[in-house]
């Protein structure tokens, strides 16, 4: 194994030291229990947001938190979900009074441990709404995830609810937006290699010098196909379609229901891209992946929603929700409306994403 | 080779191609010749700072490109000298008037190619000043260099000037403070494994597992010295000491003097660091490497500058200029001073690094 770290149970530990000294201005962090917040938390009056997971994804979820998006993240050990007491911690944290709301992505330890920590966190008195993250159209019910796993929308909806709660909406409204971002988005991604956990010490599946993944999560979990290696258009084609013509998906989540007092069952449905939709593409680098080679996808993706009748108002191209060293890619599009758009360009702070401050 | 691209021989083409189908707000390109240029240029009484390169050490230098830094780049194919009717044209595109500063790093071919552009743009009747970069501490006389390498200076040197150029700063002035970020500043990498440039198909140098490279260039030209692996701490020293332990470093460069109408020879001195000094830290990642160990090095470097009385006043920590897929780091320190920090703090608007827009 090859990688810049001292002993690979410090890895999480020491990353986090490294963007406290790094980033005072930005984030401060607590350690045992980890998580990373807002340097000017809580904000008074202000919905707050928490989200974590697994290390292993940077700049996703520490690298999100700032001015205009997270007010908090939690960082499991590198692809381990957080404990309850490091969600309920840092949602104590942030809380500025007007409730706070946990963004999830779909895996089974997150969604189970987010749901202990906002119930210890309602104990507590403080008002806690959970949306689940369900965007990878690629496989249902993979490794570690019943139904559909979370992946690049969690980044949008990290942004546009942080740009949201910076204006004062009201928690209902901030949690409506984030299952408005889910279930108007979906991804699919791929790798060309294995990424390999410090752990482990090795490739964590194995991947032939000649062959790709298409459809894999991002801890390298299989995806829709194991395949010969194709060129930068094709492999494009494949994901943006997967994307662009996955149809309408229903399904039931929990979500918590205020009013009732109790966690409830609720149908989502995704409903398809059509012609003449306005979308937001994110083009998202695995980690490993040559910065030269994601205009190359960009460019054809760029053609293939122009076919497909779909006009791109802005985009997102870098490495966002990574897995680790993996070489690889992965497509999102998000279906905007003005609302989204407004909420998008508002300015944002962060280690990884940072715009008009 | 695993790679997302089409054919190797249209890697650049197609990556240009992307640039300006998602960034026409930010930069326009112009083809045949290649070169990247501000989407709004050229700005009317306001220097213009062009550089350029060899490709693959993306974002450097077309995604450096925007208000607040370069005015135009010139990409080559990867890992080779753009050639003098790019760096011609995109002097000639950008000139708003008030002279044109070419930013050259120390390499043979981009050092020839820009003396001739830079002469012949001379002729058309455009002022041109040309500085060179070669902050890379590591060797001297390397494959391809005579004299040190150009580095990760280059980037803290665009952005500088680019500040200064839109703070309406002549032309001698952005050029003078090119030459002061330049021998201010020392930078030293290493590679733990080798790129792989899409027309080789292989990977440029061979590197067992257990083995790294101190000192690597960004092409994976040798370093000082090949070792077994070693941890981040223990590699964090090796670079930093080679930094701030580099003592004053004296050689001659050729300039324009613009008096005498002619190249001429100036000798320059970098001083080295001393405790007291103000630094700007910068943190490069090679292109490969997991977003997660970088904060892991600036933990380290954070304690080394502070042991040696370097005060760590800004800093830069992130993939700026790579080297495809390379994975490993570099360190570039920079000693800072008033004029500098206002310069480094002013807005910025590129594809690759972005602040206050």
């Amino acid at each position: 194994m090859k990688k810049l770290i001292n002993k690979p149970e410090d890895v999480v530990k020491e990353e986090l030291e490294g963007l406290a000294l790094a980033y005072p201005d930005i984030v401060k962090v607590h350690f045992e229990p980890n998580f990373v917040y807002r340097a000017d938390a809580p904000v008074k009056g202000q919905v707050a947001i928490v989200s974590g997971g697994g290390s292993g994804h940077e700049p996703m979820h520490g690298g999100l938190v700032g001015v205009g998006m997270l007010s908090a993240a939690c960082p499991g050990q590198v692809f381990t979900s957080p404990t309850p007491d490091q969600m309920l911690e840092a949602t104590k944290m942030v809380d500025g009074g007007a409730g706070v709301l946990h963004i999830v992505k779909n895996y089974t330890g997150d969604v189970m441990n987010f749901e202990m920590a906002a119930d210890m966190a309602r104990d507590e008195g403080i008002k806690v709404a959970s949306i689940l993250i369900d965007d990878d159209a690629a496989v249902k019910d993979s490794l570690w995830t019943a139904g559909r796993r979370g992946v690049g929308a969690t980044v949008l909806a990290e942004k546009i609810c942080g740009a949201a709660a910076e204006k004062g909406y009201s928690l209902e409204k901030v949690a409506d937006l984030c299952r408005k971002v889910n279930i108007n988005s979906r991804s699919m991604g791929m790798a060309l290699t294995s990424c390999t956990t410090p752990m482990a010490g090795k490739p964590t599946f194995d991947l032939p010098e000649d062959e790709m993944e298409v459809g894999v999560g991002i801890h390298g979990e299989p995806g829709r196909k194991r395949m010969k290696l194709q060129t930068a258009d094709e492999i494009t084609e494949m994901l943006a379609l997967g994307v662009i013509d996955d149809p309408a998906y229903t399904r039931i989540v929990r979500e918590w229901d205020e009013g009732q007092g109790e966690w409830v069952e609720i149908e989502l449905v995704d409903p398809p891209f059509k012609a003449g939709d306005q979308v937001l593409a994110f083009v998202n680098n695995m980690g490993g992946t040559a910065a030269i080679e994601l205009p190359i996808i960009y460019r054809k993706l760029h053609e293939i929603c122009e076919k497909k009748g779909l006009k791109i108002v802005r985009n997102l191209i870098g490495a966002y929700i990574t897995s680790l060293d993996m070489q690889g890619c992965s497509i999102t599009l998000l279906k905007m409306d003005d609302e989204l758009l407004e909420l998008w360009d508002a300015p944002v702070k962060t280690i990884g994403l940072r715009w008009g401050m």
